[in-house]
């Protein structure tokens, strides 16, 4: 995907006013928690080290926290009515991250020891636990009439986001082929739930801590969930074709694990003889080594796996844009999202 | 203490109108959740068998869906008004049973293996994710005006449940004497926080889903909340003295874990010769034996710790019911909340 120079310069600015904008309030609530969550989520946000030491820069983009302010802006309002609903959605990023990590037992995040790994996983069940409570406190304590419609989309994200994780565990036990095998629809609904459903949630909570009318609220909500399947799908292919050095995950990490990705689901399903032999590696059974994972990954790409997961992520992509131009939007915040979209995918593409 | 037969009637009957009334809408939030995730709440909730299968008669007492429908009763309206925040309230309790027990280490509850321990570390952290997810939702989309404010208390709640929840286990690295030990008010704020929040809240969100003001519904809260306390102390005695056929523990079972229970630290407290014996036994380090447990324990009774804790008990049940005296309640519930007091904690007393 070309994406121009400006929208280049655009996103990146756009994801640092946003972060400047919300990051008092966002410590500000970190600093509510009891010390040891506090220490928890600060290490998590990347802001300190498991000693307490400040990281200064380390942070992460904060997809979420711009997503919110930016939907309050294409609203008409100014970003600072959605930073209670920014700091909402980054706490239970934060949360999902802090139980996500124990439930698939990863070990590392972004070159760190994931929470679990570093306090130990009953500290971190409940350092999530105390997040999740924040977030919602925070937005039922939201000053004005927006906090119960704005509590009412969080819950309802949060119930699509541990709904999405169980399909993806769920997944792991399905088999590769045959009447089980998971769909490449169901994998779509799967990470819509997972993935989506808070960036929606982000965009929409924006809004309606805005004022925004409902529809407006809901084509923002829209595209955050078609981006999240987007932005899934190219996680999938960093998966098995990223850069270690740019993943800091092995190369063919996801195919080494058996992880049934979009790629190697595409390719299962397509009529095509790579898929067949691909099956026939899949069902030898363990985990691949080093030869079968680059097998497996040449004819998933054979098979046609690979492209159908490009065109999965950009048809996601222009699925988001007509979302958003079915409503009037204020134009400055418009462009602001329409180039943050391809910027957050741009990562392999 | 001895309870009046009148009113040793009353609680049982009090308890089970409130689970008929409240069980179809608990049973058909549970049925919202992912299939899974409903089987794990159904099974947690004594309804069902790790396969499914049904097991009537043997769900908790539901003291907490008990004291929603009361609260709304007290604030003269009829229980069904309370009926979402019961709700509520149930899948708070399960989620924390849910995640408690993965930090705790706790393999059985009740005679059954725990949920992480039936049905594995990752899905019980969600299951208990997704009952929390579900409580929010519940409270949120309840209909009338009273959603917001109802939500607000929930999630302060939720806060003071994990702050408690933290402050109990970071007791356990704390030495038994010297500056740093663990203050019998320290211990007492945790227990308020840990136990006490959630029935407090039950009680004041009936209330609240009710009409009434709010400082009827306050007074519900600090009552549930000294109930809390009182009920902490009576686990604590029956975690040391309580019969193994009843707890489905063995006997001094909190002295072999060296808990740091109310009993342990005002007899570490207490200015007498036994607490310095007890104290050299504690600081020899390693689980208790069962010789040792026999001697701490009668040591603890020696120095008065299980004299204080009784009174503990007592104090905090006194002053429930002076929160209750303070505002114009519903006389009939009211009394109903009075007989489920002692009800509730005479376990062991």
């Amino acid at each position: 995907m070309t994406v121009p120079t400006t929208q280049q310069d655009t996103a990146p600015r756009t994801l640092a006013r946003c972060r400047d904008l919300v990051r008092p309030a966002l410590a500000q609530a970190v600093g509510r928690l009891h010390p040891w969550h506090a220490g928890m989520a600060a290490f998590s946000l990347g802001w300190s080290d498991v000693d307490g030491s400040p990281l200064p820069g380390s942070q992460g983009k904060g997809i979420r926290q711009a997503l919110a302010v930016l939907g309050a802006e294409a609203a008409g309002a100014p970003g600072r009515e959605a930073v209670v609903g920014a700091v909402a959605v980054e706490l239970i990023h934060t949360f999902s991250l802090l139980h996500d990590d124990i439930m698939d037992g990863d070990e590392t995040r972004r070159q760190r020891p994931t929470v679990w790994k570093a306090y130990g996983t009953g500290p971190a069940v409940l350092a999530g636990d105390a997040l999740f409570a924040l977030a919602v406190q925070t937005l039922a304590d939201a000053p004005g009439g927006s906090g119960a419609p704005a509590v009412r989309r969080l819950a309802s994200a949060l119930s699509d986001l541990v709904r999405g994780q169980a399909e993806d565990l769920l997944f792991e036990s399905r088999p590769w082929t045959g009447p089980g095998a998971v769909r490449p629809h169901e994998y779509r609904s799967m990470a819509e739930h997972k993935t989506g459903a808070l960036l929606g949630c982000a965009a929409g909570l924006g809004a309606v801590l805005a004022g925004a009318p409902a529809d407006t609220a809901d084509a923002l909500d829209r595209a955050g969930r078609h981006l999240g399947v987007a932005f899934q799908a190219v996680d999938d292919l960093l998966g098995i074709w990223g850069d270690p050095q740019t993943t800091g995950k092995p190369v063919h990490s996801d195919l080494r694990r058996r992880k049934k990705t979009y790629p190697v689901l595409a390719a299962l399903a397509a009529d095509h003889p790579a898929a067949r032999r691909l099956e026939v590696l899949l069902h030898a059974g363990g985990p691949l080594d080093d030869d079968a994972a680059r097998r497996a990954a040449g004819l998933i790409e054979e098979a046609g796996g690979r492209t159908a997961t490009v065109v999965e992520a950009h048809e996601h992509l222009a699925a988001a844009r007509e979302s958003l131009a079915r409503v009037p939007l204020a134009p400055a915040a418009h462009e602001e999202i329409l180039a943050l979209l391809p910027y957050l995918i741009r990562r392999t593409m």
